[in-house]
Order: C-alpha cells, then structure tokens, then sequence
C-alpha cells in the first residue's frame, strides 16, 4: 500500500476525515505506512461542516494513483450525491485492487457511485433506515467491510474502521504501534441512555 | 460559556486539535455550546505535524476573548516552549475565571506559561517522566482536572477530556447529546500488550 487518499469536499465532517488521517498517517510515520493526501475538487481550502478548513493540496486531475480512498460524511454528502463530478472519482477509485471506506454518511456517496451493490454496509446511526430503504443491506456494526468497500457508523468511529483496515492489510502488531502512539485506549463512560433508543444499531445496545 | 479557543502552531499534532474541535462544535450545534474558533500567531494555513494543512482565521492580536483555550501538543510543542509570543497568549487565557485545556504534551507549554505550578496534570505516555522531573504532580489517568487546568494524555485522549469538560461545565445530559451525534461509543479492540509495559500510566493498566 503507497498512498491513501482522503476526500474533502465543503461541509465535510471534521473528525470523520481527521480521526482516520491521525490513525493512517501515524502508520505512515512508525510502521512504514502508505503516505496520505487530502484531494478536493478543487485545491485549496475546504470549510467543514462545523468551520474549520482544511486544506485540499490535491484536485481529481492532478491526484496521483491511490490504493485507497477515504469518502468522510456530513450533511453535505447528500448534496455531493448528485454532484457527478465527484461521484466520478469515487467511482474511479471503487474497483478492483483498490480499497474504498466510507465513514459516517460518506457511505451514501459510495451508494450513488454504485459501489454498494450487493454489498454490505453501515453508516451513522441517524440515517441507516434511509441506507436499508435503497437497497443496501446494513449491518448495525461500528464498521464493516465487505470486499474492498469499507464503511462505518459516524464521525468518531472512522476512527475504529482506520484501525481495523491497518490491522486487516498490515498486521496486529502494526495496529498495536498505530494505537499506542496515539494513545488510543478510549474512556468508557458513556452518558445518558440515547444510545439505547430502538432504532439504535445492535452493537451500541451491546455497550 | 460563550466562546472557545484552539491553538493551532506549525507541527501541531492533527487528532490534538480536531478531536476536541468535534466534540465543541457538536455541543454548539445541537446543546447551545460556545462558538468555537482557531487561532494562530499569524493567520492563514497551519501545516501540522503529519502534514494536514488546517486554517486559522485569528491571530493573537485579532482574537476575541475566549472562555477556554484548548492547547493541542505534537512534538513540536517543545519548540513553541520557547516562544515567548505563543506562551504569553496562553498565559493570558490561563488566569481567573478562564479554563485552559492541554491535550498530549501541549502541558509542555502550559508549564512554560506558569500554568502547572502547584498543579496535577498529564501528557502524553512518552513525556510523562519528563513533566514530573520539571516538577509537576503527575496524575496516571486519561485526563485530569486541578480548578481551571484540564488536561489528557496524547493525541486522542483530548476526546475523552472535551467530553469530560462539557459534562462538568453544561451536564450529563448535554454530554449525551454531544456522545450520541459524535457517535463516540469507541471499539473496546486493544491491540497487542504495548500499553501494558512498565512505563505506561495507571490507567492503561486497568484496561
């Protein structure tokens, strides 16, 4: 694996991008992990669901090859839905040999790029049954991966799909040096019972 | 609260930052929570440790009074130590009726601005040793609070503190809120023993 690309597009979710940047590029700097870039539309800066901007050094024609493509989510993911241009490049990015992983509604980009079709999918919790009514068979994990399409539930847990996919690709032991080095040994507290609600997906009924 | 801070600086660790950015600007959308800006010795884009570029839209003359600055560390953060301009802006949000956040070995530059006398804290795993030889009480746990200090351990510890702070400062029940729309219910996955070895904090131990 030599390089991962992650989308960012204007409304994009911080942490969904951040939170697996931080996971992927500290194995690029302890473990010999693929280098990462941010690519846009367009270069430059790229403001965020909640504000901030980030910074889009690569566009779809000038991004150099990937091995995988992280599509982060947002309100915003339905709006660049119907924007082909970026569906395009998903899509170019979804096939054979390469590695797509969704986080948080980022999944339904990878939906209109049909690159759930016969597979099985998750992504934040607010719109799974709007997943299941077009036709993608969900999974109510904290991430899944079916084939080379990864996804997860929302912003926080691209953090856990990251994880998993250095595990898958590159070994337990490189997974163990991505987690330590970012300290990622997670609190346990959990507040209120919202997550126990009945649409929740199963595994935070597990917590 | 009406307005929150995050220090960003040439090298500052990614995850740091935008982790705590999440849970702030969550609790600003759904629960009321205080505006939430970034702000650097100069304007414009903030290339961080592992190459993300990140916008700061206030520099320290601009910068409007903040309830609390979030300081992000990065091994950079031992550099900034010594600029006196960078430390003086922290020193003058660190005083009465202000809270002033560390995540990861930004503690080095709330040590550098006097903050930390007197005062427990944390850092990251790799640096705790040396914050106690400078004379810090050093608590082994993910994050801590002495009065108006808060601070965590590295990287994605700023998470779990965030979270704490807006439990403390506005309840439960928002804390909830902000869990349930971050979907941060984190992966129990541990893997390898590394947070085990003989240097590692006390509550890496328990886990």
């Amino acid at each position: 694996m030599k390089r991962l690309g992650f989308l960012a597009y204007t409304g994009v979710e911080e942490l969904d991008l951040v939170g697996p940047w931080e996971m992927a590029t500290m194995w690029n700097a302890y473990a010999g992990g693929p280098e990462c870039l941010v690519v846009a539309q367009e270069r430059g800066t790229v403001r965020c669901a909640k504000g901030l901007g980030i910074a889009a050094d690569h566009d779809f024609s000038t991004c150099p090859s990937l091995d995988a493509l992280v599509v982060p989510g947002g309100f915003a993911a339905f709006n660049e839905m119907r924007n082909e241009n970026l569906v395009g490049f998903v899509r170019n990015n979804g096939g054979e040999g390469k590695n797509i992983l969704s986080v948080c509604s980022g999944s339904f980009i990878l939906l209109a790029a049909g690159l759930l079709e016969n597979r099985r999918a998750t992504s934040h919790w607010k719109v799974l049954g709007r997943l299941r009514e077009a036709g993608v068979s969900v999974v109510e994990e904290r991430f899944v991966r079916d084939g080379n399409v990864w996804s997860s539930g929302g912003v926080s847990a691209g953090v856990d799909l990251m994880l998993h996919f250095i595990a898958e690709t590159a070994g337990a032991e490189v997974a163990c040096a991505v987690q330590h080095n970012a300290e990622y040994y997670p609190s346990r507290t959990v507040y209120g019972s919202a997550h126990l609600g009945p649409d929740m997906p199963a595994y935070m009924k597990r917590i």
